[in-house]
């Protein structure tokens, strides 16, 4: 995955984010980092949550788009679509680390702009229920709760972020694939 | 499960933290909340990490011992016992949401704490693993990699803490009997 493109400030807001946390980054710390005054700093972004809010919302956008071109590669075979959606979000959560770390500090936008984020996010849990619902209907997937399962798939997809390092000895497409064969068997379909 | 038993300084700590992140949170604002003063609080807890380790571990010490507890009562019945190791997993999330919750701070804990609650916490993952691991070998179960396997359900064991809130029309054992049945297939079982 080619690396993420973010403006000086943003990439030194996430290590910020990252570091010290929402409520211990400050302004002048990522102001400090890109050389910058805070004053012009804020000319660029309003304030420090909507440096958070902007962060989440590019990886949330990114992780969209991503699974979304996955299902839509495969459409028509569920299994491999299904292992498709799967794929791409592990490589998401393996490649953007750092953004799928700071998602815990979600809790600390504002409800609206939280809302907004989640409306984005909601859209891999979507298009992965989709896909469990129509291999359901087709009999390929052996499911009861479709919703409920492509939460559990993606929370357990997430949580890859706990302990996943860049540089690790297992790369993201070993992960990818393990995720992808313990994920099959969790829709009831045969791991490839 | 009856309610978490915890000093008033730990009580409070744990709001405190759970609000405003380890970074943003205060000794003094702790303090202030049961009524101590800074130096009083100090003669407990030696500083504002050891408290949040001593929660950590509080949480990682009262989950161990559920779940073992949880294998111990259906030691022999693989499908039972996974159920039963499971459910334990998931009543925990649920009904200590504020502590599952405030685990996302763990990575602000120095090398040494860090080191000594994870741990404590892989009692968890070595008996859910265990149990895999042996119905593995008696064809109960089908898994190619328990080790992995056992992370993965972890993580969506502790993902619920994203979305449960106490009081949800949801209650915890309906949330864990759902997770039941999406794990128990996750490592090719049936459904009960």
């Amino acid at each position: 995955m080619e690396p993420l493109e973010l403006s000086v400030i943003l990439d030194a807001a996430l290590d910020v984010f990252q570091e010290h946390g929402f409520h211990g980054a400050t302004v002048r710390e990522i102001a400090r980092r890109v050389g910058m005054t805070v004053p012009a700093l804020y000319y660029h972004h309003e304030n420090k949550e909507s440096l958070l809010a902007a962060l989440l919302e590019l990886g949330a956008e990114e992780a969209a788009w991503r699974v979304r071109a996955a299902a839509d590669e495969a459409a028509g075979r569920r299994d491999l679509q299904f292992a498709n959606v799967i794929e791409a979000i592990v490589l998401y959560v393996t490649c953007r680390t750092r953004l799928a770390i700071i998602d815990a500090e979600l809790r600390y936008l504002s409800p609206r702009a939280r809302r907004r984020y989640a409306a984005r996010r909601k859209v891999v849990e979507n298009v992965l229920t989709e896909v469990i619902e129509a291999g359901s209907a087709e009999g390929v997937f052996t499911v009861s709760d479709p919703a409920e399962t492509s939460r559990a798939l993606l929370g357990m997809c997430q949580s890859i972020a706990r302990w996943y390092r860049p540089g690790d000895r297992l790369k993201p497409a070993d992960v990818a694939s393990r995720y992808v064969d313990i994920a099959l068997q969790t829709v009831g379909a045969q791991p490839s």
